[in-house]
């Protein structure tokens, strides 16, 4: 879950907000340390005190902030916003919220997701004379906002039907905090309260109970939500209800969230649980333990332990080395066998016929790795399960999974990726098995673009770009 | 099993020893970093080259060591400690290894356990003219080797001879590395062998994986090592085979080990897990699903599952704050239901009857917060299971127990207890069963001291020292 | 001349760039380094390799800037900004340079110098759309090139010509490295040239010193300069040379500028014994010492005690704390004659009638206490002489001299202050000593607007806008 | 006066002590900063509540100390050390003070000088089983204590009656604050008075200046000072007033000191004022300008300049590049002409024949060095005057000359040194010449040693220890 090295996709960002409490910052700064897991490059708290107020830097939550720091940001509402990538350069311009200050007052803007058609708005703003600070797609909201007119909750739907993509854009003013989920309901967003009365907003409801707020409701996809002394206002900014569909992204079940998060009513934890009984039913294997890869695919092991009997252990042992400052080893000693990531027990796996269950695969190198692992410690047969369906097309939608290229399900069935990890037998849950596990037989579709290749939203020169700036 | 505010119990130390590797001090930075659950207040590195030359400090293996001071400590033998406790104050004088300048050449030193002669030694030696530089028992094995006469080996046995308590003693020489283990096998300490041949020693096999060693055996209790050019010697320091037990730390199983760890043959995930089944056997409960507290619980909570047939889930999360610069919320905060440490997951727990496994009640105020916020989270009933025997007595040989008035099991019994932390119902693992779990039907007698009173030594004025300390 | 807390005038800037030689960025570390002393506050690096990199933060150039950091920033060319104040709040944000990412390249500003007319052209820009960042004057000039058209030099050119104030501006693009001097001439730039040919531009010439560049020559007031390839060109972008006039701040003599700096070809220590030396021809004292308050006032008083044949003696020493981690007394022991920033030196003020040489007075507080200081040490007499004229207005032109109400010489004569700060006598310089000091008998005149009130530009709000500000 | 790449020089500590203070650990942090000059690489303070606790480390005391770590050293008597040399290896080991735990009590010692029979005592304690932490000398002194019996003050005098060499002692006991000079004068200690009563002690009176202390008298040769309870009490150690001489090191006057101090009731400013004034009666020069090399030198070169009529000028700056995070220019960047030390103003020198005043030569690379800098710089003549004599000896009680061999005076007389640094003449004053300047006509004798080699004290085993310990 706290993603590393291991790590091979990763979710970009994840934001919070909070109005009218006089402990913002405070409470921002935990929120946003329950939300590390979705971004450990950078963060940022923009508090509100009469003006708006920002610190934000390059690190995780815990680098970033000083006690100091946070008492500097004195004020009874705040944003703030962890960040995976620090693609695209530039490093702390990028760093989000951005503040902007007009004639007419500030404004905070941060954002989880991707916008399809940023560039397109984007070279349409410069030709106007608009400038950029940074490369992201974020500032683009706070310049369309600029330049419309009228009550700012009229400037603010109107910029955001101009916008295409995915997104949860939290907005700051000096007279009230709003918040928006893109049409599709691509990225999550949830609103709770604390006992004070005091609402919160936050990308996973695991920032919820660090502070001891209750969960209202998730925000709809394409609504607008106002929050100023103690009260909602909703509106949608769709022309129309029918703009509207429901498709959270699949991944957010299966590998980004935390178990303790709910995401649309439904436990991240018993969903993955839920995924590892389908995968069984989908793809059981003979054999005497079932091990999960830490640490977001432990549910889906018990799952697949309990549905098939066979007993769960835990076979293999995330080191926990933290942060920028751990030493890693030299090339000479990688080779020499020094494995800093993962351990395989020895008295668990000699021996054994070992399901080995695992979230994804991306490049394929972690799993070759791990299977390696485990047949080193002793294991006699790696049966690998997937609780995602083969990941064979690239995100636009705020995850970073690399280009086509990278992923090995775009070049191999799973017969020659199972040759390549060196696996006794290799199966993904299937696209429908995932949707059942996680929404019941009548559920909504979810997101599956990086499977099917179906994508929700029209593409732009998205495709193009995620290729060329690779290189 | 990293220790946090949420441990009540500290084991006070952990040791890595490397001879005849180049990278020497870099694998022991590796090894110590396996180990950090063992200790987390201060670490140091002793390395040899010609001389010996030591590197320490407060904090994190991380926190302490840069890789340039890494590349400073270029040498082909180390010896390293993670240390728990500052008690005793002074900081950083009591931070090991303890190197020793004499003209004779440099010895370094360090120990993980707690001598009960210690201050019966101390006090003989400064009649004699000692002087001691720390609080630390570990100073007084120097001080005894100078003071003896004749081969290294012979003075290393004479002054062991002279100690009573637990301990595994690394010894770094410009000639050799010198390893040794009480005589009734308290405290652990393994042999393991890299590749090229090099022997490393730590008191955990979890530092060999990591590294790339394979275990080879445990030292013996009463065992004397010598590490020279590859090969091993070996010998006993006491007078008599007879005067050699086996009692390794009970809690050792239960608590402090990493899973992925084996002592004495036995992995402590696998003991933990029977530990938990044995606990269903004894004191099984109506209930719709098991829970674990994390993160040293969650083997015992899969055992429990396991045979009980209640499904196992993750009910309770931990928030990974990591550090000493994570900003603590203020009083006022934590009243308004600010908690930092431990989550429960709601759409888990609610409306649910729940068993609690943990690994040990010590003061109780933990037991009794978790059991609260469970039933804040909707549980119907809470049957809380403990994997250890009620912890009635303190430890004296390296365990930071607390002293007898802190114990609530001394004070209480089980239905008191029950009441106090507001359970539905509490029960405690059997001494026998904790035995019988950890080593089978026939297995060597743990020491159970802290659970008994029946102390394995004399404990010379530890009980007064320890109750006297504390104030 | 480092400020700390005894200074009570700032510089708000320091400017670098370089173009054409493989170490830009490291040239630029020490380039700023050289110029700290006009900018303690914050540090930032833009380099070109390719695309334009940035690292900027808060603090000294030796915080701002890790080798690591100087690494990263591989490139060619480089421009680079050291800035005294934080204010207008934002920390971060009004940090510079000002790293521009648009559709069409990258562009990287910084500047020294405060324009008068800023406001007035946000309001017009922000009413065509445009969103600034920050509150820096410095974001004005990209957004103005941004909406000029045509070659990059006449959108630079017809930029400037909106502009009115102080500046020295740098603009680094993917294709060159651009200067541009107020045509007031109020700030400093020079040009210099490394042995390699690439050339360099600076605030002050003892930033060549450091890097072994020599001086070149003087960027002119209104002039624009264009670098690329090792070649110089110029224009000038005011409409006709009758706009352009030579107003250098007179305070850079005195005040700002290290010792070792050469402005317009005069050395600045040179400058200063001369004032010294008019200052004792209008102001003689009979006294047994001179004193210089250190660090900025010493070569005025070696020229006060070289034309008076009163020995200068070290009287006044500093104490060198550096740094923000410094712990300042406590106001108890403040109270109790702990005394960090200076100390005077009894054997050497006892008995003694002392000159005491100061570059200014602002607020008085300053010259009082040292005036106390040598009282208790014993000295018999203070004669405190002042080698700039008496400040009674507001700079707009770049330095923060406070509000009108703050300047002591705005509300008290000389003779009134001198009763304030208990001397036994005081005096200042003549405006026309100094000129005559700095320039000799038919120099240009030097801009003295905070001495007389006569500014050389219009003022817009700025008066009422500096009024507003403090509140 | 701050040590830094330039020095040749390295006085190896400072000592600082208070007793009866509540801000006991606070004023000891002020008196070691303005101390910080004697020695950049290691500080610590040890101070007694009750106990005795400490807190001590590499770099300088604002590095080593945060305000939380002065907190928590509440107490109300310290003593505190800044060290120059970790030389002998062993980096925290040899940091002072040290702080003895013994079952009597606790005991802080450090310590300014050199034992120069330190080796021969510590062969003596070995061998009756002593065991010492580190290289340094002043452990030997808490062994030799340990060993003795009677009232402290008598195992004091007994201790120290047995040292041989250059010593200022602070000794902190539960019960008292003990300091004790060596009975040759060679270093300095002085005891001054806060207002409040409270005594305190330090190497330097510039340390009583920054704390409002008054100065009161200088701790005399041989004489040992107990303070209690806002009392000194005063004995000798030395068997007879006959042992006692009153050497102070010259090197202290011409070098060491801060010219605020005053030593014997000396100012050093205008001690070296006076050299300055010696050294142009004895080597006049025709010359334009005087120039000192800064920090240590600026005295004695505006005594040259008062004495001759030549001008001083600030012809060299000094670039005040602060602490170990500075990134040093590359090999290349130093070839190609980066200078990070000095600069020379070429504004000042050029055309001039320049009197260019330092205060020490030792290897001579650094004034080789200063020599082309003016040369380059354009000065015509380059006259080089030293304020002290020529060092032909190495020290043995504390100052870091390093060996015979690299001391270039020992190698080369005055007219071959003048070849080497190129300059158009050099002289040296007199061992005559410096007495009178700082003592007068009939002023007792410094210590010469270094300049005559007619050392104070035996040398024992110093002179090779001293060559062998530098391979």
């Amino acid at each position: 879950m706290i993603s590393n090295d291991l790590a091979e996709l990763h979710e970009e960002c994840g934001v919070f907000g909070i109005y009218g409490d006089p402990n913002a910052a405070r409470l921002t700064y935990y929120g946003l340390h329950a939300l590390q897991h979705r971004g450990q490059e950078a963060a940022g708290i923009c508090v509100k005190r009469h003006h708006l107020h920002i610190h934000k830097g390059e690190g995780l939550v815990t680098e970033v902030f000083s006690a100091d720091k946070i008492d500097e940001l004195a004020g009874d509402a705040a944003i703030g916003h962890v960040r995976y990538s620090t693609a695209g350069g530039g490093g702390i311009l990028n760093v989000q919220p951005f503040l902007f200050k007009t004639l007419d007052g500030d404004m905070g803007i941060c954002h989880n997701g991707n916008l399809v058609n940023a560039n397109v708005l984007k070279r349409k703003l410069e030709d106007q004379g608009s400038i950029f600070n940074s490369q992201s797609d974020t500032e683009v909201l706070g310049h369309l906002i600029k330049r419309n007119y009228g009550h700012f909750i009229d400037r603010l739907c109107a910029s955001l039907r101009e916008l295409d993509g995915a997104f949860a854009f939290l907005v700051l003013l000096e007279s009230g905090l709003y918040a928006a989920r893109d049409k599709y309901g691509l990225r999550p967003l949830s609103i709770g309260q604390l006992p004070s009365g005091a609402y919160v907003l936050a990308s996973e409801t695991c920032a919820f109970d660090i502070i001891g707020a209750k969960f209202v409701r998730d925000v709809l996809p394409g609504e607008v939500i106002r929050i100023r002394k103690g009260e909602i206002k909703s509106c949608f900014y769709t022309r129309s209800p029918k703009d509207v569909s429901d498709h959270l992204c699949a991944m957010e079940y299966i590998y980004f969230s935390r178990p303790d998060s709910n995401l649309e009513g439904i436990n991240v934890h018993a969903a993955r649980k839920r995924a590892g009984k389908v995968l069984f039913e989908e793809s059981p294997a003979e054999a005497d333990v079932v091990i999960g890869v830490p640490d977001s695919s432990l549910s889906a092991a018990t799952g697949y332990a309990e549905a098939s009997g066979i007993p769960y252990e835990m076979g293999l042992i995330k080191n926990k080395y933290v942060g920028r400052t751990f030493i890693q080893p030299t090339q000479e000693l990688r080779e020499l066998g020094v494995r800093m990531k993962l351990s395989a027990v020895h008295s668990i796996v000699q021996g054994k016929r070992v399901v080995m269950v695992d979230d994804s695969i991306v490049r394929g190198t972690t799993s070759k790795r791990i299977v390696a692992l485990l047949k080193e410690a002793g294991a006699t047969e790696v049966h690998v399960r997937i609780a995602s369906p083969a990941i064979k097309f690239p995100c636009f939608y705020g995850v970073d999974t690399s280009t086509l290229e990278e992923l090995i399900s775009h070049r191999m069935d799973v017969d020659a990726l199972c040759d390549y990890i060196q696996a006794d037998s290799l199966a993904f849950i299937s696209v429908e098995g995932l949707s059942k596990s996680v929404r019941g037989e009548n559920g909504d579709a979810l997101c599956c673009s990086c499977f099917t290749g179906d994508y929700v939203t029209k593409l732009y020169d998205s495709f193009d770009k995620a290729n060329k700036d690779r290189k």
